[in-house]
């Protein structure tokens, strides 16, 4: 079918590329027709145990990939310097690049940017591809522009090592672009126990619950005279970020240059 | 102070206007000049009891108002009858009219349109003052292009007679404009008892709770794989519509047309 | 009729005070018969602005009082130091007192226990008359048998001064009681910054949130593998007082004791 | 060591009986000693794939297995029918059931009770072994005697088929228990759009959301005037059943007799 687009995956055993497999089964507009992996070349991906038994070519190298196949979108969920060079062959060898990863540093960013502009390519390379928590930190800016009063509650399972989390200074700092500056709570407010406050980043306030049972939930609070405003993602597995993945592969054959982030694929 | 917004009040004594006093003592930057009323022409507000005690005259006639006081702008909570009547003299005198109302036809919006365009002066005319309100129905909007599955949860305080909720079916409509129509739920899924899964509008579900206690409270929640984002506005009273007033009266100092609708005030 | 319980109320301009008369008003089978307080003596309630207009007399002195009005019950929402006394009193006339007190030292506590126990007259001091917050402490207690794992985010106005709330502080130590102490959250848990895992109470965490708009709310969130469960309630006003002060002069009339907290009055 | 409690686990393969087998591994005070499964006889535990790899002997047969094996508890997950036998049998021979069913007519439930009985055997038979889940519903029980204002939101993933959930109905009922029968909400309400208000059981609501991405959560909030007490059990995969039957197990152990309902096992 001519609107299919045709997807190779690189790190197909992965958490985030197993789930990548899934979500393409599911999709009707997209085809599997590589994998990319260090390990197993040459066979095929229904051989390999609790994943979606495609009959596509596993390659270890990945010239040898895109000499043999036929690839609109290259789907990579190794790591960041795997991924680097993935993404510079894809462009050299004409083929879209959506990348997961938070470890570029700017430099490759910047020489990747170039690439993709000189190429004409479309180059989607995203730290998180939870639609929803996107637009929950797209929302939480928004909105503060109206309410600087807002504090931050997440949630996580009590593995988990650090407080706050990744997302919630995220959010806090997406906040404070926009946010006018200003200490929160009364001026002489005490805490009669350490913390209870919680930890104070330009005066906004954030909360983090480690509980047994919890997945990774976050809730924006914003107040105001008489009302409140609360924007909050639960993330319940690592499908939610699926989705994520989708949007970029269906908008990174719009595009001709390098887009950072999926908040900037988000109208 | 040459930078302070000069306002007169419509309907001081009304739940909305009394608000609209109570923050214009508070904010610095509106100055409140006189108040339109039917009622104790000639006197000072601060003889009423219950309000703010403003030193300033009570007009039971708004041309003798308008003449004898320098305004910028009219902020009219009264009836759609009188506000109607009230907006077009305001234009006329070259004052700027906020107007709190659900209640105008089509052709008398249209009328004040042209008018408003014609002196070249800001109008704002709004059905919802509540900001997080408004932002909460904006970010339904925005979710909804990725999020087709939805529900509402309103809840009121049991006095409230009809369900949904005016707000839950605004929102549903904002919704449907961008929403891909879908039937959602499993396709053979059976309500046991009637009216279990709430009501419907083009697939969506709205559930409406009412119970002693409660004041305003709406939360819209999308659905995805691994992932829920939802979007809460809690009205606990009054005073929640009063950070729109302030917003619609600073901003309509810098328009030269009419505005239905706060949300067109936000970026 | 032969049913209705007869009520004083001391205190009748306070904030307790003014809404148990609202909420006696609204009762059937209660009955105001007389106010105690220091000012307006002799004077018909009804002469007070901004109180129901109750045809009772108000009296300065509690013997007066109690000599010239029939009356089964008194609620006393003053001070500790008149409560005391009140308490004393109201129980030699054989009137069945019923105190909303923190106050109250455990020897004047001791001294009631007795003189209540000696007449055989029903008694209620209770600290808190929210009859919702006194459920969500019990029960509370009781899942944290199971559950030892617990957080608990309290969240009201920010014109509050002090973090935790009593109320947070106390269901904690009620936790305690019951709950195997363990340290929460990973062994090697970090706080990148300083208060995100909020204040420690043997191991358990409490969170404290302070926005305007918001009244008193709290939950306390119980978690375990796979599940959470979670208790909250939320005072919207004044008026979720009045359940408890109901309840407890309905009580106070089968009782010939003290009863200490509004939690001993519930089965 | 003498502490410790021999299970043999029926149905190991099952959805329950797989998460059994990981508590059990989980547990110090707990030991696995053989597992019943009309598969598989003579087999090792450890010779199936996707369990934990224990070194017990499968059995098809249950009375090879009690003769072979000495153990303290059954913990029965297989069908009604076929754990109606192994329940019997397992009391004929000493040991102690713990059976997860809703399945058990009347007439089987007290022909078990009697045989535990003369057996002076402790037995359990739970419909749901989700210790949050049932708390949830003893705690709605316990509220509605001072709150009759009661509504049910329980929310799903979009598979689920019925509506509203047996669990909703379940706490509806014990509900019913105790609270005076009134309908709720204003006298004239009206849903300008059917089913907005929900289900109706005997004047109570309930409200069932669909979403994919939900798992299966449930709130009782109780309004009451100026307050509202929530109770809400999330629950987000199977291992929340497991800290029920692990409670079961260790509580079956102090009984001698059959108890129905894991709510009976908590103070």
């Amino acid at each position: 079918m001519t609107d299919t687009i045709k997807v190779i995956v690189a790190g197909p055993r992965g958490r985030m590329g197993s789930e990548a497999l899934r979500m393409i089964e599911k999709e009707d507009n997209l085809e599997l027709v590589a994998c990319i992996d260090h390990k197993h070349d040459g066979k095929k991906l229904s051989e390999l145990d609790g994943l979606p038994a495609f009959d596509v070519t596993i390659y270890a190298d990945i010239n040898t990939c895109f000499e043999s196949v036929q690839a609109d979108v290259l789907v990579d969920l190794t790591t960041p310097e795997v991924g680097y060079l993935h993404t510079k062959t894809a462009l050299e060898y004409g083929i879209r690049p959506v990348v997961g990863t938070t470890g570029f540093t700017n430099e490759q960013l910047e020489e990747l940017t170039d690439l993709a502009e000189e190429k004409g390519l479309g180059t989607v390379i995203a730290p998180n591809f939870a639609v929803g928590a996107v637009l929950m930190m797209q929302f939480a800016k928004m909105a503060a522009k109206y309410f600087p009063d807002v504090e931050i509650i997440e949630k996580h399972h009590d593995q988990k090592l650090d407080a706050p989390s990744g997302t919630a200074v995220k959010t806090a700092q997406l906040i404070q672009d926009v946010r006018e500056s200003k200490k929160q709570g009364h001026p002489n407010e005490k805490e009669t126990i350490q913390g209870a406050r919680g930890a104070d980043m330009d005066g906004m306030k954030i909360h983090s619950v480690r509980l047994p049972g919890l997945v990774a939930h976050q809730e924006v609070i914003f107040g105001s005279s008489g009302q409140n405003l609360t924007i909050k993602h639960d993330s319940f597995d690592r499908a939610s970020f699926m989705s994520g993945v989708k949007l970029a592969v269906e908008q990174v054959m719009k595009l001709d240059l390098l887009v950072y982030g999926l908040e900037n694929l988000l109208d």
